[in-house]
């Protein structure tokens, strides 16, 4: 139609080719969304769960993605440095990736928490963001950002709620108290007032969780047939996806494997 | 902690200001999808009316939409000229509304297909662009370029399945009869061959569905207490919003009452 | 060759369509560089002279631009709402234009400065940079900003160099003396103290200058035979473009006037 | 002024960070250009080192250039990995290359041409662009390719030129006697035919330039006082520039001195 020329307005956001592309979901208004649904406070189980499955379902069915950490209300995914999904289009590599995100937690929410259903009112949703890591420092660094920031979140708020719950005092005194405290105080106050080990905690509250596929080795085919294409999708479906709670800011080891698998990939993958 | 660094990574993305922001968002593969939960063909209403109240979740949910219009498996929603919702950044605002629509859609078909259960491994999920408008007349004529493809694809597919569903013939057969013909042709086909009048189709088949607050007038208040939120949010879900199925090409009068109502609002909103 | 892949790292950089584009060029550290040259101060009327030269070479030697304002050491160029020059990349039009001012500026220099030859460790250079504004308002204040600019540090500057060249006042204490002083105040030491009265000032040292093509008639053809192309360039070369010193902030009929040829350039030019 | 609204239109371009930022100047109309001012065919030895020494222009003042490659009416600049020039501001960083190049192009051949001087109505200009490269292989790739393409456009500049200066054929023969022909034809023609073995061909012909700072080691200081502005001004003035006609394709030793150079000069360098 003579009205097409308006799709020139378009704009064309390619990613720079050879860059870690990372695409982070954050809840909107989890503040509010977590007091609506009765979340366990510090750390829900089952809501982080749940964070965990959505995550799970982004891997399955978004393409070339090949790391993903979470904790708290967000989740940051990693794509294979030579992805060539959507063209590396920014718009739709963010946008498909919390789409499913959302769909998933919706999807995953009804199986794990079958006694608190969803109101329609206040459905449970993500923005989300991509940004580029030129190398491997920066990509690592990237995640030790995330999960430094779990760890100064969650000792923050075992300390606050531990302070309120058991030390019985009001949330704005427990706030006082722990104005200006550093780490080790707050290691302290749990272990000598009310003897928690932080150190035994679950370690998916303290670390957050990593996602990473058992074998990074189900591809997808270039110009897939309809036979090859499904074939490709079973493989996704029964591959195994591992979760850890490991330190990912000192594990030299990890990123080590983490990064082979990712080049072998990289150079064998045929990337639509 | 020393990793912040790498957040000045994120690029600003903030749109050109006193532009119409448009956000349109699209299934992912729904020739696929349509199948495997067994749309009708060519239209399934139950599939429109999901896709009408995953829209409408929209509206209520993310402020500043002013207008929105869909048809087959895409929405277009279009922001007040002088939004600053998120300091108008097209990351945040295309991700926000796909994953309020897909969290909507899926909540409206758990209401509307309550006898065809979303299977966890095949959940509806879309992408989305954000494209600016400069001008009243482009504006108008992306709705024009959106509701003429949605005219050219339902004459097409209507004429289609009455010769596969009504003429017996094969889906090769029907495609090959149809190579080459005008709107007029298909309008004959229908009417000689099979007693079928297009202009007697159901509008919303024909032209799409276009959503309008009844009243454009319950603006989100400038920094807000928790009160005047209260308040606020109440409004808009008590608020009414109007399902259209007129044409926007011809239609002057449409616009007319719709960009004064967008200028009204524009001048009056203290967008936060 | 093999190598050619690399050029897909270069970002395609089309602004919007339908919107107005400004590149404005601003003389790199020229603070030292009037210095180096011995301007006059606070105005130097050859050093004006010099630029608006710059300024009409680029005019005549770059398509597409209709109105240009310079003051102090910066240039502004407006191209034409519809323009296609460069296909509207960024990177082409703003290097362009500032290429093409900095070549004429030197040329100009050697014509206006016979006695005052550039040192080759000390050349006149520019830095550069594209704004769209989507509609007139927008890019009428903008020429309200720049010209708002003018007028202040004018003011300023006369009074300054006034109380130091006239009133014997050292720089430091002259600044100390107007710190917090308002317009008026301004206006009234340069009157009772000095009998100068600023309305009498140059109109261009107040206002700065303005480029109008006389009349806006010598379109660019699409795909010119040599023939043509040399017919347009004598066309541009011969053509008059007028210099004003009018104030653009409040002469409604200036830009009446402006708009009206911009409109009608636009509509009938067959921009390539 | 209540007009400075406007300038929030402006975007933000910076580019990311540990990126090598290679800036491309490429002369306007050159064909032209170089008919105009009778160049010698297909290579004018002085216009060859006006380009030159316009890019030793730019190496001296704009800091953080590390590397230059010239070829044709080209140059190619690249900047530390971690320079923070205008904060990495692409439009910043490009005009003020192409304005550097172009002003210092012109003082050049007033130097190199005596005896042809600039007409002011046929200027040389310069487009230019930004582009990143995150990693030391595409870097050395773009280098890659703007050799091979120096070399491919020689040998065949080359010959086509002899055929017509000395095999007296006319453009449209010699043209046509190409087609098809491999480097090989070419070299065999240029050898059996004109007894000129292409090896023996001057290097900067072949291969196009170079330009490396000997010492890489006057680094911009941080937050300068004028005194140490001086000096580091002094230092670049003094410090000296290779020029270098090597290949650049393969030579491995060549991209070890300099990528080691980059690399101190990045650690140790206060980029302001
Ligand atoms: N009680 C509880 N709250 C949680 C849990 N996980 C996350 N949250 C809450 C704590 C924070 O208030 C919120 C996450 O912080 P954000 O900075 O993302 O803020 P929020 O989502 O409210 O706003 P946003 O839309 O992201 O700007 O989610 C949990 O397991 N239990
Ligand atoms: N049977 C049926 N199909 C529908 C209905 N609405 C949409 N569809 C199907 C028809 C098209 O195959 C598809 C929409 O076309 P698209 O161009 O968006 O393609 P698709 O979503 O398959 O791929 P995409 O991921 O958008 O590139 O959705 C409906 O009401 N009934
Ligand atoms: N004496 C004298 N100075 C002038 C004249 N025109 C401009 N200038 C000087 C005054 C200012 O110091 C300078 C322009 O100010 P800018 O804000 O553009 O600063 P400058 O160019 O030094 O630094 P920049 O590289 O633009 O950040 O040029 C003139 O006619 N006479
Ligand atoms: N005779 C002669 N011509 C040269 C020499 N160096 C460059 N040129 C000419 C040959 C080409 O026609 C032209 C460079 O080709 P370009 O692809 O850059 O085209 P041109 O500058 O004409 O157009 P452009 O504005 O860059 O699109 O410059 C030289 O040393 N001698
Ligand atoms: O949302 P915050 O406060 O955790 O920090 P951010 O996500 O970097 O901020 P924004 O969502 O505004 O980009
Ligand atoms: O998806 P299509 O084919 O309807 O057309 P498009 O949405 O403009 O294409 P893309 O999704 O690739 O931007
Ligand atoms: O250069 P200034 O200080 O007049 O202001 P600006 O040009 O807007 O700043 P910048 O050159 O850094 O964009
Ligand atoms: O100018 P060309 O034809 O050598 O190739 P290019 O420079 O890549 O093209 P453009 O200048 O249009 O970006
Ligand atoms: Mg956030
Ligand atoms: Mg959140
Ligand atoms: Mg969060
Ligand atoms: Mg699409
Ligand atoms: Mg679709
Ligand atoms: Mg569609
Ligand atoms: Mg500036
Ligand atoms: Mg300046
Ligand atoms: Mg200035
Ligand atoms: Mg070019
Ligand atoms: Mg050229
Ligand atoms: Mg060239």
């Amino acid at each position: 139609s003579k009205f097409e020329y308006v799709k020139l307005y378009e704009s064309d956001d390619r990613l720079l080719p050879r860059t870690y592309i990372v695409i982070r979901v954050d809840g909107r208004g989890f503040h509010q969304f977590s007091k609506k649904y009765d979340f366990e406070k510090p750390n829900d189980l089952n809501a982080l769960n749940c964070m965990n499955k959505a995550a799970e379902g982004v891997m399955r069915n978004v393409q070339d993605v090949f790391l993903a950490y979470g904790q708290s209300d967000e989740y940051s995914f990693v794509f294979l440095k030579d992805t060539n999904l959507f063209e590396r289009r920014a718009s739709k590599l963010m946008s498909t990736v919390v789409s499913t995100f959302t769909a998933n937690y919706i999807y995953a929410w009804s199986q794990l928490f079958p006694n608190n259903p969803l109101d329609g009112n206040f459905l449970p949703t993500f923005d989300s963001r991509a940004v580029m890591y030129p190398d491997v420092q920066s990509l690592k660094d990237y995640f030790s950002w995330r999960q430094a920031d779990c760890h100064i979140n969650n000792l923050y708020n075992t300390t606050f709620w531990t302070l309120v719950q058991k030390g019985q005092l009001t949330p704005h005194d427990a706030q006082t108290k722990l104005i200006g405290t550093l780490s080790a105080d707050k290691n302290e106050i749990l272990f000598t007032d009310f003897g928690i080990n932080y150190n035994n905690e679950p370690e998916m509250f303290k670390k957050g969780s990593i996602l990473r596929w058992e074998k990074l080795d189900h591809k997808y085919p270039k110009n897939p047939t309809k036979r090859q294409l499904d074939k490709y999708r079973k493989s996704v479906r029964d591959a195994k996806i591992n979760i850890l709670h490991c330190d990912i800011i000192k594990d030299e080891q990890f990123w080590n494997d983490v990064l082979a698998e990712e080049d072998t990939a990289a150079t064998t993958t045929p990337t639509s």
